[in-house]
């Protein structure tokens, strides 16, 4: 990826304005091209529950890269050096980490991300020396990080989490905080007033802070709403369930028109 | 795939009832077991075309197997005894072979797909062999051939294409045909009467030999009106166009909300 | 999978009817798929000491499942969310999971696969949403945990190892188990006694707690042996040796019959 | 593979003394490493029924040469310059050429296989640089080219097939040459008398010719038997069949335990 | 790749100004992708000797489109319409066509690389959609085929491929050139005279007939001088030559210090 | 690998004795294939900063094996059971293990590379098993474990590290070490003799402790150098920036000669 695109991104998320992603879970980098021609400020690769194992990282990665268009993040699969390095090391402009509970937590996300003296990042650019120059200090500049708040200790502790130096923003897993809450599912009417008042807390938590709130959503018009509802950015997910959707519409159109011969 | 399936499509096709399927070009396994899941007949692997090596068609038609509801079927990428062999050794229960030009080309396809004496397929089932028992013979029962008229050779030799011994149906590639009939690109106006007058053409050809008739479609609207139009069988297609259409739409969805900040 | 051949599984598991499984280390998803059909109860990939990646995982359960015989189960390669959770997303039924030496590691075993409240899984399914609904927590009752006992440290504790909540049996790995009770290497015949009552002990503990006991074999008779000795389920094991003691009788019986030129 | 062992293969092989291979159809390099260093002569990979692409093959071949015991062939999908060169440049020492009917066909098969003067081979040697130097001619006196005699027209034609110059062996496909004589399956008993006859008129061509003769067996005792009727070399199969055989058996063993409680 | 990069390049070619190149046979995109930053007017990906199946061909010229400099062609595996469409489809800007020996060959390939009524080949545009629009006709313009003149009956047929409507060039292999004039092996000195006529030959009926002159190259010092004899563009190769290269100079640097304890 | 190789690099390391080695991030085991044939002791590739996922590793190290001259090492991605077990029971010699801080880091890698009673690795070898016998004891002799020392605490507990009992070596990762003592950037020259120093310290503490002293560089000068200046062995590095320097190289010399038509 070009370091203006990024540079442009890391800015634009810090001066918290707003942004849309997509969502990919699937090892398919031709369709994630695809997606990132589209307009999408970013694309975000789940290594965590995608199909994507480290060369579906590594290729998607690519792939958005040969775009043009859009960066592309990773939901790493876990908070350590290892995960985040290597997502990190692949081009990725930042990294989304899950499960992210207490403010120290948070900070072991933002050491791992960051090159010393910020944090312990072992030096080792593969993709992202493409972008980055020589200076590792510099290169931390470019690199975004964002802690998921998907949890009850997660929410309890969102303030703190929201003042780790070095975090540039927060990012809300639905389905997870659903739960949190007292859902039994994600979506459960039953919570409604429960979530939406924590997805309050975690945006003004975010804007006191002055870093940026993000969050998932399944679709453009929930994806508008989070939006309009104080959130920086929002990732509309997902390529395998946008396909499902969109092969069932089709079939339902189509057969309506199947008879079967007698 | 267990043979119940495979059968009772075959019988389907050979008995003219009408049938739907989808059209996969992305080497995403998982995403075409959710759609081979859905409800469709069949889902058909493009290995002409489509972005699948040959471990793409492998993984493929094991994930359409996984999803024991629909049946797996190859695009072919050349009609010749390698690529019509390997595709349904890998498990595909019928073939879709492209470029098919005269009754000779026809029957060359048939008798790829085909143990002797009906054909010339060398024995070496390998997920074959989980469908069909030992004997060579009876498994051509259960291999389905399929024609494609796209070319105006095709085109003009419709009538002794569909009488090829063997031969299960035919099936249109619309956007080449729209060029064979002078058309400037797929789904050009300018030619639209000459088109019809083609799909007629074909599927009046299907019908008098008693064989299927199969066509391409970009969407369920398109596949129901050719299901009415008297075509047996029709394709939606593809994955990774509907992927690019439904991402583009929750964009639009998206972005009326997104502001600069100023 | 289909929910029916899960639920069954699970239930026959925790009814501690016998149950017997094969053990899968080759990335080969074409040998595991017919394997699978052999009417095994289960087969095991092995994530751990395998030749496994993520996609050799991914690809093995679709291979398993497009059987519609067997469940897939893995043998996950860490104790913690990222390695459970994701063998889990990606269809499994259920985990063994190694070198579990205290109850707080079987805790936390359980609390990896387990969806809140009753554990910290993340959610996010992918193939496993193909068999479990939408309620996380009734996903819960699908999903199987299994606790090696395979150290000093497991033995001694695995009274309380069985009585972790949420559990659902233990498996001796007997190699690491033959050197944790003083043996120089697998199958050492000094330390048979040892080997021996570690093995009653662990069968006891399990039979004690209602919890299933299983065990890996290295063929059918020490299979058969295991489940008369009172353990619920067995493993034989494993494809990549199994396919090497073939291989080596068959030379062994054609070399007898080559001579050479003279 | 060290240039020692394959001369000494292809001596041996134009010599007519016996030799005993494995035939591999999984893309599992460990597996096939190991075959490899059992003591069989050659592993020979099915790149035409087997389940094995270019990577499949390239990896193969590099796992036999590992085991740095035998030397690696491939049966490869085409009759055609691609097909075999793509299999030699990627480090075999012979391919099995399928389906030759005629003289021309084995012809054509050897001109795929050499360099000029002796054929049309293009130079771009990748693994097989590593044994070759870099005189064309001299590579050629390592390549090993072998005609399967598997159709009523090859069978026919034995003689002159065997005549080719440049030719080193035929080899019998007795899957497809069971066919060829009349049976209605492979080992079909109906055709015996016809089938042993085939395979003497095979094998006394090639004694005649002074060339090898070769066949693929299921077993041990089937390849032993086909050494002591003439063949100079058997190949014994395939990885994926024995594979399903041993786990089948291990079953029996294991299950005639199993009890269902009550 | 952006239409821009192509639309250069082919006219650049096509008003033959010169251009440089380089020649991958690795299936790496990231060093592929790295090598396409440098300057490099192109990179070629070898399908015919190199180390690349279906996906090293598009993820190299997914990794090539990634560094946004140069654009990427292919050398084919074959002359026919399968290998050159896929090449094509999967965003190849250009395909080196190898063995032509006849202007009919020279027909062949320019036929499979372009849409109807130019050529025959079939409309499924997968990554080649993201440069060109629906109108196949246009999409011909930005095609360029290149015929590989290597053998003797190549360079005795060169004017008329030459003369062939829509070939883009020709393309010299010298290690097959230099056996087709008589060498024993490339560069053989014994037949430099006529190896140096015949690039002169070629250059000169390239420069008659007002096409592209390109020719391999194994260093930067012979490319430049084949640019001074009249060549449009040479490639430079290869990655794995030049690695092995570097690797075994760096390794003399290093053992020079090297001593052995005593 | 065979015993042979590995045993005797093994006691060239533990007598100190001078090795040199190359550093591989690529997954293209042909090139690492080649370059394990031009003499170097051993290949080492990159798990962790590297290009490699597992089937880069296992590939890998199987290329090096086929090339039978030279040892594959593997510098894992993490210091834990998993990584250091997966990279072991792949076929490597050793491990060099990153980020080692402490004595404790490194008596957990040592602890995670060797069976019990040594260490507590779980036994499952699977290509190890080519290598070592039945008797998990005797592989830990052949099992080469190595710190690397690139961070403050690392520096600062280089002793207490060096005095880990099972520890084979030490390992300098010069471009985190460079960071480490206060560098803006690898190589910074600001800082030439506090790195200087660092390097001193770092190899008289192995010195006294008498294991080996190993260091990255990035070519055979500086290899040369860190020789003589008392390290044991020696790293060049890497086939990724090398290939893109000696790519550099050749377009320079070719593009002196380009000239634009006008
Ligand atoms: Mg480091
Ligand atoms: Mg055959
Ligand atoms: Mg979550
Ligand atoms: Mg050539
Ligand atoms: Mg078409
Ligand atoms: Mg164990």
């Amino acid at each position: 990826m070009t370091s203006e695109l990024a540079l442009e991104f890391a800015r634009k998320i810090r001066a918290r304005e707003q942004a849309v992603g997509y969502w990919a879970v699937l090892d398919a980098p031709v369709a994630t091209e695809r997606i990132g021609r589209l307009g999408y400020d970013y694309v975000a690769l789940d290594a965590q529950h995608g199909l994507l194992g480290y060369s579906g990282v590594l290729n998607g990665l690519m792939a958005i890269d040969a775009g043009h268009t859009a960066v592309g993040m990773v939901r790493v699969e876990d908070n350590n050096l290892t995960a985040i390095g290597k997502a990190l090391d692949a081009g990725a402009v930042g990294v989304i980490v899950p499960l992210v509970n207490t403010a120290a937590d948070a900070a072991a996300a933002v050491a791992a991300a960051k090159y010393p003296p910020m944090g312990g990042r072992s030096y080792g650019p593969m993709r992202s020396a493409l972008r980055i120059g020589p200076v590792p200090a510099e290169a931390n500049a470019t690199t975004l990080v964002f802690a998921m708040i998907e949890t009850p200790d997660g929410l309890a502790n969102v303030k703190e989490i929201c003042a780790t130096p070095g975090l540039d923003g927060i990012y809300v897993g639905p389905s997870d905080l659903a739960i949190a809450v007292g859902g039994a599912f994600p979506g459960d009417p039953a919570i409604e007033t429960e979530f939406n008042a924590a997805l309050k807390t975690v945006a003004e938590a975010a804007a006191s802070a002055g870093i940026a709130a993000g969050i998932h959503t399944p679709a453009g018009e929930v994806a508008a709403l989070r939006l309009s509802q104080g959130y920086t950015f929002t990732t509309i997910a997902s390529d395998l369930t946008h396909l499902e959707q969109i092969a069932k519409a089709h079939l339902a159109a189509a057969t309506a028109a199947v008879t079967t011969k007698d």
